[in-house]
């Protein structure tokens, strides 16, 4: 780490610093420069460190190492595969998932199921638990949801994946689904993070709505800490000022995180997009940046949805856009 | 609510639109502009209509009633007082909580109690459950620290306010404390908001590091629907693009809360600025825009706080903080 | 348009405002809501009715028309095509622009100038006229380096694209280059914008760091409005809390603006990511999306670039991008 | 300056980068820590070392000294006091602007300014040169609005303040006015702040609507980097992503500037709310939490303001806004 000394500190100031940093057991290396002097910390305890911005000579405290460690990729070179049954996130073949935003009837699932098969899609999504900005919105099937979710799983050769909300539809989720997704709101309910991190479920963590990648990261590092590896990055759009989409999709998350960390990572277009018609060509444009794999939204009847209508394609359309996923997919060298 | 027909909608676009909503028993008033048609639409039921926006012939509908009800004051023009023990919140008079942002030991908690109490400072803050960025942080005292909290109300006279993160901690904080905080991470964690509605206890919401005004307020529907209505609102700072403070303290928030919104609205200036030596004046420019208290983070020696450090004051600074308010409080027409 | 009355707005209250609106002009809807009143107005002229928002019983005023007519799609909707030379912005061929950030030498530019051409890349880029954070930092070689340019052309048939920064710089750029870059900070430089909608020549219109896409087509509005048609979009990255890459590329900016405006849009993959590893997989991302086009920044010799050295491509980069871009532009149906 | 390499980086690539630094005469300081090597680099040349970014083993490149320089308070610790005829900013005494935003009429400036002389406001506002954000509305008055205002100051004995937009209207401004405005978006137009440099006139430089404090900064170094040290600073609200306000006011700007650099700032409330019943608190925040005045726009009649009525305040309510600052003024040891 490094510390910056703010302009006005005395000697004193400084020997008050780099004596404290050496009864803690840091090495330190003081460098004067022409306005301030900056002290080099070397050692592992970043928190004793940062500590130290709390001083009014210190200008500011700057960590050189990045605050995670399992999901880095400094530590593990190679990508992760995430296995989920018989599908692979993060081989050269970048996987879909797709279904309705929420489970809203056996019917409605079965049909969208038997679609999404034919297509060769080969994971379903469908919200059974549904975090609502309203109190008065449909809150989702609950466990009557995840057992038409079992039964489509098991009549289509599908895996399925449904978010979990608190501990109790974790448990839930975990017993009937394949992927335990944590949505956006929940990034940093951390305790829910330890909870999936315990279960050893494959975990879809979607990035908070406003979340930096490091502490998207830091996220899925409370569930690698808590003793699970089988994460799926899904980057779904960030809060900005512009309003014609419903967020802004950021694509370069992509390869910034494949630079500092070894796990998959997906996109959904929907979210991010809130319009059905411009899904296609983010989701385009998310395989072609080298995403591992896409999450889109799909109604039988998207102009009856009980939720995020707007925003979902309907079985023709997603047929359409899978065709045409793959001929990107080749042009960067990966198949769908 | 108002539907904006697309400009290359026909007229049987429009009749299906119309058709739909008459039959589910909305009233309907066309008004046909010089490019587009627009639709007036009359009735509660938001949802049926806002799915609408999935027909390609409709280009927006627009929402004209608020989404939020009993936090509206719209229907409770009065302000709303929230009562906890003898202090009561959202009377000419703003109320000040401070204390430290962990508890640490009992030792720091005591003298922090008694230096609270010494200024006329009703409310002791300090969190005993801990939602940090990183797994391998200080995560808090848990029951421990909810026992040297009450401890430190009963000896010295004052209130106690401390986070809860999930149901369990929920449990033990309406339990020990007179006030439930609900952070900014979990304002969205809407289980964890039915649950606080149900306890009845006085909450303090903190606003989410990236709400919107009406999530917030949504946020607060939920408490309130659940049979809740004992709500503070707390605005501790947005995420933007500047990055000197460590978030923006969006004192906006005030007017605009007490125009939409019948609940008291305190503001943090400790995590918003992230700065000790800028806490001051924020809290000054708080009161006079017109907030009925601040949350200040404040301990004996933030030099070796646990957690947040470097924006904590210390004693001696939140002493004089208290002298400059009174003045300030006085300025708008109120007391501290 | 549609206002929207406050709750308590009164019958006299709305009489006001109908009042007013019919002596302008105005044809009025009236729509008495279950709790407000809204009174749909039609008429083209937006200002005046954008005005009675400052009436106390109104709520808001909503705009349903777009502000912009010559570049809306709405009155055009056959995409226009932008011809410099014997370059087509605009058809199925996706166009790349490349080179230098800044003009800094004759070899230098000749260098990369050779490079390009060998590469099929048909536009050049290079700052003459650098619009600095720092007014100690390098400002660029102004008319020399246009000079430089133009010999390039001449040598090597290729297009240059350079960007103009005030009116007198405007007229140089114009006279030794073939289309004139509006850069970002100057998006909304009104003087500028007309006086480059007076040259004709086409102009590539950088979108602002926070520009809304609806304040960027009324720049490109500006232009249009004072006689020139000939405008190319670029999106180059908005301004986001997100610290990792130098901005955040708004990918999805590409599907609504060919929803909205007629007009070619390309992607500047380099400024929105600042480093050039990343570069690759976003100008990927960006035909994959459907853009028209890419400006690429590259240079002989990257660590000794006078700016942005960190986001250029080095030749051997290039060569190899523009191979691999070639695949993704025939998987979405196009050429480069 | 510090340079951090990757984790990757060989003995090889450290030398690579040291050598280089000590051929351009820095000196170099190694920190070999646990996981990376860091470099302390000493030298006053920000731009060569910035330059090494470019290098694939650099990890990054952190500055230490702040970029600016004139303004900035390490090298002029005392308040600089901008005198303005009679009128002085950065002392004690706070200073309030009022006027319409646009001159519109002589009788709508007369009004104007015979009501803010009896106020006891020293410096009348009003825009004879207008950016506006379509090229359709009101472009202001220009020379005649410039006219006009210099009768009401002669009359009234005020001092004005008007927008300069590029280098013709800046002449203009400059002979007529007695404060030249710097417009949010021209912020970064740097021609323009080299030539207002050149005038020697005081300017009030509005920050840029996603300025980081850093490139405000900046911009008013540019000014006094080309001779011109009378430089008043305006905060007037940022872009973020919420949107029930025009922008977000960032008043914690003010301590943050205030400790930075030693130039006055005033505050815009009313560009930054958006809306004239939010502009008397946030004007008493911004008193209270420490800037040296207030701009404020006011209209004999808003309803018919040509831009930005809705958030004008009418001439009764500015008159009680002033009484109310006054007291906060005096809380805060100052003075109106």
């Amino acid at each position: 780490m490094i510390i910056v000394m703010s302009k006005s500190a005395s000697t004193d100031d400084v020997d008050a610093v780099t004596t404290r940093l050496k009864a803690e057991g840091f090495q330190v290396h003081l460098s004067q420069g022409v306005e301030r002097t900056i002290i080099g910390v070397i050692g592992e305890r970043t928190e004793e460190v940062m500590r130290l911005g709390a001083m009014q000579a210190v200008e500011q405290v700057v960590p050189v190492r990045r605050p995670y460690k399992l999901v880095s990729r400094d530590f593990h070179p190679e990508n992760t595969v995430v296995r989920v049954g018989p599908v692979e996130f993060g081989t050269e073949k970048a996987v879909i998932i797709a279904g309705p935003c929420a489970v809203e009837s056996r019917e409605q699932v079965m049909e969208s199921a038997a679609a999404v098969q034919r297509m060769g899609i080969p994971v379903l999504r469908g919200g059974a638990y549904k975090p609502r900005t309203s109190p008065y919105s449909f809150q989702g099937m609950a466990v009557e949801g995840l057992r038409i979710l079992a039964e489509a799983r098991d009549r289509y050769g599908l895996m399925v994946v449904t978010e979990a909300v608190d501990h109790e539809s974790l448990r839930n989720v975990a017993e009937w689904a394949d992927i335990v997704q944590i949505g956006a709101r929940n990034m940093q309910n951390f305790e829910l993070l330890k909870a999936v991190g315990q279960t050893g479920k494959p975990v879809l963590l979607k990035r908070g709505i406003a979340a930096t990648i490091d502490e998207w990261l830091m996220a899925a590092e409370y569930i690698a800490a808590h003793g699970n590896p089988n994460i799926i990055l899904c980057e779904r759009g960030i809060r900005t000022y512009e309003q014609k989409t419903r967020n802004t999709l950021d694509l370069s998350a992509i390869p910034v995180i494949k630079q500092l960390c070894h796990l998959p990572i997906i996109i959904d277009p929907s979210h991010s997009t809130g319009q059905w018609n411009w899904v296609a060509p983010m989701a385009r444009a998310g395989i072609a940046a080298g995403a591992d794999g896409l999450i889109i939204e799909a109604h039988p009847n998207p102009q009856e949805a009980l939720s995020d209508g707007p925003q979902s394609l309907n079985l023709p359309h997603l047929a359409e856009l899978v065709t045409s996923l793959s001929a990107v997919a080749q042009a960067v060298g990966r198949t769908i």
